[in-house]
């Protein structure tokens, strides 16, 4: 073995050992720092009042209690279609099902926990979300807590803003951002 | 020190990488794909009529409302007990305490957020567990989002499957696969 | 080169290799067993009963079914203050907003899931929590299983202890150890 080989095994080495440094490094950094996948949904819900159930994608199951006048206590099942812009009709690329209810009683204020649905080919698989929606907030994150199939074993953040308010119906706007990708 | 003596050290360092880049490799591999641990669960679920109070392990605590006729919105409360076989009276290894609801409009379909209570010499601690139960899919899967005890932090997938419906009672195959263990 | 200068070099590889070795373990360890941010927090509980509606700070939402006489099926709202110490009055540093619900037909027993809100000087963000709080237990462990802002997606442990009844009141002590910290 030559002097030379010698010299350029150590050298190479050297570089993998600092390349593998830098891949460490951004690692970390990509894990405390980046999603590793984002898009935005609008949700759509419009509440049952009795005569819409056709219309209707969600519907109170329990009443308001005496303890204040914002809901507080007010549970609410829904089903609602999520699309990729702010129009109602859009043809849906998923579901939101779960639910909310109203909990303070100085104010308007929710917990949300549910399940986004993909169903699509573009996308199968659920998304597993928890979390306050402080709705005095401009913007509010909520917990991605798991997924499945295409989002399998998955975890991140989604940042809700109130797009529109109108009697009965309200559009959510989405900002998901996923932190732990599997695949 | 001798050429050999380089040599060997050299190489010896070359090995080591190696390994360790095989180690890394798999570590990957082992996360993307393989779980840590697996266990199929049967759980069984009477629903309370009035009359059977005895038997019954859940009740709903919510009316259906007028929007559908597939039950949207009736919540169920259950603490049903899981086995290792199909058999509702083989000697129960944990409990299932939890909640689901009933979601669509247009056909049965649920949401479920639970915990697995272990508490016998074989496992004590818990699972926690939510997600949507697409029940016209044959196989639908669920986050196992966090764990307590024995299974400290853990996370995975629950792979829900009905096995039975008679009248008041259903039983669910549930095939747990953790992927993130911390022991 | 010189031979010394490849001694060196090989030298220093090895003993960056051994450090590196070393630091993975210490990661791996601190992983499994040692929390990256611990705190305590008491939760004070004050049920609505029908009079009381300026100091309450949760309500019953469903009636108990006949199922049993412990209260199978009342699923309770809350919005509660959190303190640094056992008393009631002092400065919240945080709110628990969320439900839970008894579920055992033979004796008390709880679920909850909730999320803690902080909006101090201290810190900004949230924790949501989710789990079955085993009530025949003195201390019981339920999932921290994602957090918001200052919290972001940490998870973890909160172990809770019955510290106070009295009445319409119960004060709840929890220990919050987290393992998984992205700040």
């Amino acid at each position: 073995m030559s002097k030379s080989f010698i010299d350029n095994a150590c050298t190479t080495i050297f570089f993998v050992l600092l390349v593998q440094f830098a891949f460490v490094d951004s690692k970390v950094l990509l894990k405390e720092k980046l999603p590793c996948k984002t898009f935005t949904l609008y949700l759509h819900d419009t509440l049952f009042n009795v005569t819409n159930a056709a219309n209707a994608t969600s519907s109170a199951v329990t009443n308001a209690t005496g303890i204040s006048n914002f809901q507080f206590g007010t549970l609410i099942v829904f089903d609602d279609p999520l699309t990729l812009d702010q129009h109602i009709l859009s043809s849906p690329v998923a579901r939101a099902q779960g639910f909310f209810f109203y909990d303070m009683k100085t104010r308007y204020n929710a917990w949300f926990a549910f399940s986004i649905v993909f169903n699509s080919s573009e996308h199968v698989g659920t998304l597993n979300l928890m979390g306050a929606d402080l709705m005095n907030q401009k913007t509010r994150d909520i917990s991605v807590v798991g997924g499945t199939g295409d989002f399998f074993m998955t975890r991140g953040i989604a940042t809700l803003r109130t797009d529109a308010v109108q009697g009965l119906y309200f559009r959510l706007k989405m900002d998901i951002k996923l932190y732990e990708c599997y695949y």
